[in-house]
């Protein structure tokens, strides 16, 4: 499998490649608008075939490039059934799986830092969106966001994979690009607590609204077209 | 092996953490002195034990951070035989081999961004400094740089590498956090051109000089102590 990691320096947002080398078939997730003539770039020049693009959930921080990748490429946008975003083609929910080519990704429902978050699970990574980061994890302050069921995703759903599972989520604001199940398990501050004590935690946070939340989601509500 | 790459934001550098995990010892190859401590927790939360720290080069950009690392881990500080920088433990020179635990690391010598330029290669991953970066390459217009010498290294060494070499750089300013020998072969801008066309791109470039440069490579002489 051809496997990318790409960054978004202004919100360290993590967009992640995978594609099957011998149909190059690929899937694109949580694509970063500013970036999407660099991500079509790269595309080209590896030739690949753009199958779908998703997004782990309706982003508050950055603006998605779904809607232009699908113009350009004609691929599927892939979005949580529960997010209620009308211009994905796909309405994904849980158990579902998605076939590029030999490859095969599944859908994990991780609701809790909104209540539509997907992690996505391709062999040995997943991809944790905001529900599970390194030594981390995403605010649950806003977007219906619910720190009891984001303890819950993260313990019941995510804890349950090989403690080798790579774990790739949709920031790090460290500069650390990737962590395990069995690191997370064993070192992640807030998920060592137990759950009266990570829900105390995540309401004591007081952080500020995000910069771009008023302009992001709602692009993002319209797969990124902030014209329409 | 474990593999980890990490990012420095202020300087677009990467930082790469390799490991054998049966014996757990590793190796950090072009640290950044602001990120030691990320860098010292992050090899406690795994149980490493660091035996080498190492730089591609004498750095422009940023302090290294091989000293400090040294002072806290006992690890030995290696580079180039060529760059003169007396607090080196061991002066590495083309085709010198490095074992840590069951993994190998071999020492090629690139030069051209500057006199001292080295690789790391490690199975079928490359740790190409400044050498070869993705679709671009270091600048040759300080430090003992050459375009011819460069063009040479890249050309006649690291194009020998099998294309599907793994190649990891020293920075990237667009995001993009690996590629391959192939792709590099093919898509890099400037190392398509001729030998003569190269040089005479790279004698045009009319960059400002880093930042940092007078306080960086004086302090990377030293092993990234800036106090002595």
């Amino acid at each position: 499998m051809i496997f990318r990691q790409l960054f978004d320096k202004a919100t360290s947002t993590y967009t992640y490649l995978l594609a099957d080398k011998q149909t190059q078939k690929a899937i694109l997730i949580d694509g970063v608008l500013e970036h999407v003539e660099r991500d079509l770039k790269l595309l080209h020049e590896l030739n690949l075939k753009l199958v779908y693009a998703l997004d782990t959930h309706v982003h508050a921080d950055h603006i998605t490039s779904s809607g232009h990748l699908r113009d350009k490429t004609g691929c599927k946008i892939g979005l949580s059934i529960h997010s209620q975003v009308d211009c994905a083609d796909i309405q994904l929910k849980h158990d579902d799986v998605l076939t590029f080519g030999q490859q095969q990704l599944r859908i994990l429902e991780t609701p809790g830092h909104t209540h539509s978050c997907l992690s996505f699970l391709c062999g040995k990574r997943v991809f944790t969106g905001d529900a599970l980061m390194i030594r981390a994890c995403g605010r649950t302050d806003f977007q219906q966001g619910n720190a009891d069921t984001l303890y819950t995703s993260v313990t019941e759903k995510l804890w349950t994979l090989p403690d080798n599972t790579q774990v790739y989520p949709a920031h790090d604001y460290k500069g650390i690009s990737s962590s395990t199940i069995g690191e997370e398990k064993q070192h992640n501050p807030r998920l060592i607590l137990n759950r009266e004590a990570f829900i105390q935690h995540m309401s004591q946070l007081n952080l500020p609204q995000p910069k771009r939340i008023h302009e992001a989601v709602p692009a993002n509500m319209r797969c990124g077209r902030i014209e329409s």
